[in-house]
């Protein structure tokens, strides 16, 4: 099985040309959309979708996620293998998180072009490389013949919340679909309260003294928090958009004060 | 066949996460989407959509809508089986035209934990317990393994267009991406006229007197009648978005004098 | 194996219907959505895009592209086959680009409806004759049997780019969801150039005097020229949306000048 995430869009025909590909090397090959509208050359973004998709897949599936700002250049294409997963992309920091968490890895550089296209643009490298690698993974070649060992990645620095006497300090990290703000910080984190303590959430405007359990139990238009499916906190609004009610962006402070 | 459809967007992961669920729980399962962007929280279009939809597929295809304002709250999650196709959904109103239309309905309400992931999130339902039931489904768990019977499941009230003496009053109940608006007077309450009689259809602003049988016999930019695949009147404007425009939304009155 | 091309969109039913219906003809057919934002009636835009794509798709492939302001009136469906292909669209040049470079075509009207929908509405001819059709086609129909075949599929006109002596004058033919601007100048016009040649690149405001290899060889925001996976000459901007930018649009022109 290959899933596909890119900032392709679905406007153009790319991503049905990358199944073309895919499907011309491996026809029984399934190949599962995650999404392809990740904001053009978000590396943060796929690193941190990638992340928290691959865990419900089965074992032994390719991921190939393509933001490639730096496509034609120098940069170098990866495949790495994990114990349950593979992943196809480009050695630009979008595997940061699996590398932080994941053990006996290994990843090497994508270079013989046996296993590309046979002819390869300056500008359409998921066409060209990253679909056709993962067809012949997806076909069984091991990933050795593919290019030679790399030691070390790239990987994106990624700040940890702030975790101080009287505050936990993070940020938003990614914005869904709904105006969800997702943030850094984790279930764990929210765990380690004593039940005792009384909260203050700030998210930009608003001030919110609990833990939602679901959405509904706020008024609608409401800001409320609550961990969401990422076994993270979410600040959300019921039935309404909180980044946009809030004004709050991907990077904005998210603090929980605690009396 | 597992159908999906949802209001999660398709510029998160949240579709190929569920998609992943699936797979993870029947590897020969085909997923075909339906449409993942229903309006947030619009249930009466999850329904009529779902309606719209469910006949085309193969007996026995799956169909999951997830539109799910109430998710994490006391509302059911159920089952739904007809003659010729199974329904995922929570309940809501999604069912309420399959339940008007179907005979021979059995529906269950979703509460064995046997089938759903070992953790089940506050926000997400569609991966936690939507998916794999499903998935459970499409392997030949009889529905009576998921929980106890459900009597009278949600069902939103249907306002029916009006036939009096000298007009038929409807409204508008889907627009879709062209802007074609969509009302509720059927194709059979049309062939209810008389030959004989002349109609005047007001639109907004139009006035319209006669169906046409395809968009061209319009000059571009006219609006239009037709009864279109839904066998239902719709408004056009051949080559423009009828719904900006006339400025029409769901809900607004579309009349037809008969004189 | 079966792609879909439309303007349909994906936030209806339609594409999801499509499916349906072919599926309960052949269940064991494979599906791949090219795009279905093609925009509205540009059938132009698919003619182009389709003629991108087909070539990296399996021998046998069945094309579908359903961009169709022409629905319900006398313009024909045809199947077209070629020696690798076979395409199923309305008869209004989205096959002009095939048509021109392949050999060896059979064109068939598609009147037979014994393969259609028993049912056929004035306004979705994807659902009610194209899907089916296709779907019939996958199961090993030959297309003589759709019905007689055609002399003269209809093509548009479409402009060359003008090579004169000391100029290319080319147009914008294409802007993708990055906002690169592709044009009909292509690789072969580029090198038949002389080495020893200046160039200077205008588009719109823009003057660029060579071509890139990659983009990051140019500073964020800058506009620049590069070779295509269209294996066309596409004027970008680093990190940025050239069309935008540069206000161009299709049917734009865009000129080499040589010195």
């Amino acid at each position: 099985m290959i899933t596909l995430m890119t900032d392709f869009g679905t406007s153009d025909h790319y991503v049905g040309v990358m199944k073309g590909v895919i499907l011309n090397i491996n026809p029984e090959v399934q190949i599962v959309d995650i999404t392809h509208a990740i904001p053009p050359q978000d590396i943060h973004g796929a690193a941190f979708l990638i992340d928290s998709t691959y865990r419900y897949f089965p074992t032994g599936t390719i991921h190939v996620a393509v933001v490639d700002p730096g496509v034609g250049s120098e940069r170098r294409a990866v495949v790495c293998q994990t114990e349950t997963a593979y992943f196809v992309c480009p050695d630009n920091g979008i595997l940061t998180h699996i590398l932080r968490d994941e053990e006996h890895v290994r990843t090497v550089a994508v270079e013989n072009s046996a296993y590309f296209l046979p002819e390869v643009s300056n500008t359409f490298h998921g066409r060209d490389i990253f679909a056709p690698v993962a067809a012949h993974l997806s076909r069984g070649i091991p990933i050795n013949k593919l290019g030679s060992p790399v030691a070390q990645p790239v990987q994106l620095p990624i700040p940890k919340p702030q975790v101080i006497d009287k505050a936990i300090i993070g940020q938003v990290i990614w914005i869904d679909c709904f105006g969800n703000l997702v943030t850094d910080i984790s279930q764990e984190i929210l765990e380690s309260l004593e039940e005792q303590n009384s909260i203050v959430i700030c998210a930009g405007s608003a001030r919110i003294d609990h833990l939602n359990r679901s959405y509904v139990e706020s008024a609608v238009g409401e800001a409320l928090a609550i961990v969401g499916s990422f076994n993270r906190l979410e600040i959300s609004i019921n039935q309404g958009n909180a980044a946009q009610v809030l004004g709050l962006k991907r990077g904005d402070r998210i603090t929980i004060r605690i009396t």
